[in-house]
């Protein structure tokens, strides 16, 4: 496994992105970005970008804050990440940043980059094709679903997969129905897996630390089932592009 | 491949089912019962029996009005499912003859049995969970969600999974929610898949043959995902019980 830090401006910010290779093949392999939850690149987006890298794709797990910074408090982020939920187009500089600088790379295949994401990476993830981001896929993990650009969907290219917890209380219902509004109106390619007695942050062995399980809990059974279903569509879309 | 039409009562009538049995192993082997749209047993959920034997399972091709007819005129049908879905007992019935029969063969292990269905037949799927039928999954492809006795749901051993068109005329946001709701208050380990700018019958290379392509139509890629995602399901879950 060879890792790299990337550094690269975007929204204003200096970010220091995480490259994950796993082998020194010198042909050009599909690539991934990997979106942390809001608090920042940590070892969960890491932790998942290296397992991408040991399966074959390259893995660019990526910074949110600038400077590679990781918060603790749900509230203070929540704070950060308001603005970006308000203003799409900095949310969309932050992921393009990412993009850019994987597609600069040369062992990946431009024409096989897909985007992947948690909670608000997930969002990043969905931001970055509503902005017309040269990617096959958006996939969402427990992604917050809401826009302030749904109009912006006919932008999109790619496929788009969302795994969301029935149960979140950050997801709602109306959120999704909204969501599934959005798809149809810009004519996606789009899928939604919900998962049963399931609620936010479901990848997150982690996600315990909150001390609120009946917002975020770890659910391994929902964690593998979703991996895998990201896996098929991956299957899919490069079987086909490439 | 071995085929054989097994005759059993159920709610009144004689059914001629379709066993599958891809090779002479003499070891248990997962079986499942495989229900067919609304029509009855025709060659859409033979093939699909027939497919899954040829990868190790042992499948049930279920009848559904009895002596293996199959009707063409979808008002007809209509007429006869009505007084099923007034009364699960009777759906029950028919789909836990199939079971009791599959049950019965040398061939399976009946610790791993499965149910999948399409349209009606994914009601019959749900219906049979819902009696408290020991299957250990009940899969139904672009199947009707409503059910005449939600509060059955708290007798669902197995694990449930739907794969439905978002955009299926016959089964609603509505009906999707009130779905959700049962599933929620039964405890049950569930999993919905929405396709967008998908309608019913997704599965059936014949659905073009009502000539309403609003409400039917055959989508090669969303008949592919949802096989893929039933065969997750089944691995997750014969692994576990095995």
């Amino acid at each position: 496994m060879q890792t790299e830090i990337l550094s690269y401006e975007a929204d204003g910010l200096q970010m220091r992105s995480h490259l994950y290779v796993g082998d020194s093949s010198s042909v050009r392999r599909p690539g991934v970005l990997v979106f942390p939850e809001a608090f920042g690149l940590g070892d969960h987006a890491k932790s998942r970008a290296e397992r991408l890298a040991a399966i074959g794709y390259v893995a660019l797990a990526c910074d949110l804050h600038g400077e590679g910074i990781v918060h603790d408090d749900l509230e203070a982020v929540m704070g950060l990440i308001a603005p970006l939920q308000k203003d799409p187009a900095r949310t969309r500089a932050r992921a393009g940043g990412g993009l850019e600088t994987l597609l600069a790379r040369p062992e990946v295949d431009p024409a096989r980059v897909a985007a992947i994401g948690y909670c608000f990476g997930g969002t990043m993830a969905l931001e970055l094709a509503r902005g017309g981001g040269e990617i096959a896929a958006a996939i969402g993990f427990h992604s917050g679903l809401a826009t302030a650009a749904p109009e912006d969907a006919k932008n999109i290219r790619g496929k788009v997969l969302v795994c969301i917890g029935a149960d979140d209380p950050g997801i709602d219902a109306a959120q999704r129905v909204a969501f599934e509004e959005e798809m149809r109106a810009g004519k996606v390619d789009w899928q939604m897996t919900l998962y049963g007695g399931v609620v936010h942050s479901f990848t997150n062995p982690d996600a315990g630390r909150l001390g609120r399980p009946d917002f975020a809990r770890y659910d391994a059974r929902t964690d593998a089932r979703s991996w895998d279903e990201m896996l098929r569509l991956f299957d899919e879309t490069f079987a086909t592009a490439s």
